[in-house]
Formats: structure tokens, C-alpha cells, sequence
């Protein structure tokens, strides 16, 4: 059995895990919401954030009190230390999912996002659940192999962004300015989203080997 | 004479005010290289961000050694938990400083701020330059009361981000599509750039007093 010690560090890395799901659930609904003008799942995204902020807090408090109780050393040590950066970042995760179902909000009934425009949407948001998966089972199975793949995924987005603009500022440009102010900060969501996962792997790595990838 | 500890604690809120001057002068020079179309200016802003991740590589090395070595309690402990956190920010506020530059880069020699837009983004320069000062200050001083003042030059700036939008979907906006994306990502840096002083401040009331502010 295990002491009180590794069970409170066990449910630390669960509760960053339940972050993942939470962050992955709110960018899904925020996409959808986003390319069906579907109000009610932008207003389940904005308000369940919550949830995240609560849960971020709970993080907080665990890992104060790990270092105040113990003195933990090591892999725990930084276990301790990476789930504060691991809470920061799927904080964030969550803020740019909201914001992302908030121009959903202010452009309904329409769509913010003119319909030849939604498949490259409609990826990005693949992406960005995909690669919080990944992020939730790299924490959960402290798995360095699968963190140091994330890169590619990421990849993939920045790719993505690149085509946003291209078509935003390509002559065939038909929609506008609001679309296209829409298109560039959902653009960023998007990305940011996605780098904040790399990040979270990146801490895997470390927490694992003792050093940052390069 | 103070002990060793001690010495080491006072050498991390020294990185971290440091690190608030770096940033600040990382956003001044990129606000005038984005303004004047200043290349070499722009450029300097992008080489320096390295010394703002050594820096932040230093903090983090620090508190590592802290926790290792120390068995801080109270005060001493949220310092370095605060630590983290806001060199985690003043990173980030590097890079979003190096985001202006390379637009100023990628539009010279042209300024990629039309005239008439001009006065409003250095206006944004300004506050983020203003809010980052005091937040080192507060950050140097304990200073709590300061602290919770930092959100009213928030809201400044969080007004001017909004204007900009009001001018860029204004009926008389007549400079197309690239300058009116270039302004959506700059006004979002800068809008950023001031959150994450903003949360720094927060930290200093959770330093010194145990709570964060409401």
C-alpha cells in the first residue's frame, strides 16, 4: 500500500489529468459552437470554465502543501514543481478555449466563419484535441517518447495558421474585414492552445529525465 | 549579516526585478522600431530576448536549489512558488515584446502602423511600459498597495485595445486588410503584454499577504 505522501502526489497528477479532459471537452464544443453558430454550446463553454479555474486551484493548494509537509526530493521535487506550470498552462488552455466560444457568442445568429473558411477550422480544432490528449496521457503514463512527438502535432498547426493568413491576405478574399479580424484571433487561439500543450510535454520530459528538451 | 539562504532569496527577486527591466526596455524599443520602422532597432529587440531566457533559466535553477537544500515555510516558501510564476510571466512578456518587433521587420521598410493609428499604439507602449515599471517596483518592495493599483493602468489599456477595433471596423477605415491584421495582433500583444504584469502584481499580494486578490 501506498503512504499518505504518494497518494496525495498520485491525486496531483490526477487532478492535472482531469484538466486535460476538461480543457479538451471546452475547445470540442467551443469548435463546434464556433462553425454551427450553436449559442447554447458557446454559453456550456464559458461557464464551465470554471471548473478548470477550481480545479487549478485545487493544484495549487496540494502543492503548497506537499512542500510545507514533506520535503520532497528528486522526481517528486519536480513532479511538485512541473505540476505548477502544467496547472498554468491548462488554465490557459481553458481562458483561449472561452474566448474562442465568446466570438461565437457575439456573432450569433451568423457564424463568425464564412463556410469555405470552416474545414481549415474545423482542423485546427482536431488538432488542438488531439494534442491535449496526447498532453493528458504523457502526464498520466509520465511517457517522455509520446511528449517528444507532440512537436509534430504542433507542427501541424503552425502550418494551419500560416494558411489562415495566406487566405485572409490571397486575392480571392471576399468576406471582409470583420471575418477576417474574427479569423486572425481565432487563428491565434488556436495556436497559443497548442503551444501551451507542447509546453506541458516539454515538463513531462523533464519531470521525467532531470532536463529540458532542446 | 544575513545568512546564505537569505542572500540566495534576495538574488531571485533581484533576476526577477532584472528581468522586469529587461522587458520593459524589450517592449519600449519594440513600440518605437514598430512606429519609426526602425530595422536594426527591431532586430536588437529579437537577438536580446535570449538574455530575458537566461535569466528566467537562472530563476528557475534557483528555485530548484531552494527547495533542495532549505525546507522553506510561510513566506519564504510562497516567494519561491511566486518566483516561478512570475518569471514564467516576464518570459512570456519578452516574447510578446519580440511578436511587435518582428512585425515592425516583417513590414519594413514601410511602418506597419498607418499614421493616423499611430498616437493610439504608442499610447499602448506607454502603459505597458508604466505597468511593467511599477510591477518591478512592487515586486522590489513587497509593495501590496501598489500592487492592486496595477489593474486600473489594465483597464487603460484594455480601453485602447477596444478603440483600436472600433477603428479598424469604423466605416472610415480605408487602409485594407494587411495593416488592419497587423493591428489586431499587435493590439492583442500589447493587451497581453499588460495581463501578465497585472498577474505578477497579483502574485506580489499573494507574497506578502497569503491570499490573492479578488
Amino acid at each position: 500500500m501506498r503512504d499518505a505522501y504518494h497518494e496525495e502526489l498520485d491525486a496531483l497528477t490526477g487532478r492535472l489529468v482531469e484538466m486535460t479532459r476538461l480543457v479538451r471537452s471546452a475547445i470540442s464544443r467551443a469548435t463546434t459552437a464556433l462553425l454551427d453558430a450553436d449559442l447554447q454550446l458557446a454559453e456550456s463553454v464559458i461557464s464551465r470554465d470554471e471548473e478548470v479555474n477550481r480545479l487549478f486551484a485545487e493544484v495549487e493548494a496540494s502543492v503548497f502543501e506537499l512542500m510545507v509537509r514533506q520535503q520532497p526530493v528528486a522526481i517528486d521535487l519536480r513532479m511538485i514543481i512541473t505540476a505548477l506550470r502544467m496547472g498554468t498552462d491548462l488554465e490557459r488552455m481553458g481562458d483561449l478555449a472561452e474566448h474562442v466560444a465568446k466570438v461565437a457568442r457575439l456573432r450569433h445568429p451568423e457564424s463568425a466563419i464564412p463556410a469555405d473558411m470552416r474545414p481549415t477550422i474545423l482542423e485546427m480544432g482536431q488538432i488542438a484535441e488531439n494534442i491535449v490528449s496526447k498532453a493528458g496521457s504523457c502526464i498520466a503514463r509520465r511517457d517522455v517518447e509520446s511528449a517528444l512527438e507532440l512537436e509534430h502535432d504542433d507542427d501541424a498547426m503552425d502550418r494551419l495558421h500560416r494558411k489562415l493568413f495566406r487566405e485572409i491576405l490571397g486575392k480571392d478574399w471576399k468576406h471582409g474585414l470583420e471575418p477576417a479580424i474574427d479569423i486572425t484571433l481565432i487563428g491565434r487561439y488556436y495556436e497559443r492552445y497548442a503551444d501551451h500543450a507542447v509546453r506541458i510535454a516539454r515538463d513531462v520530459v523533464y519531470l521525467v529525465t532531470g532536463s529540458r528538451p532542446s
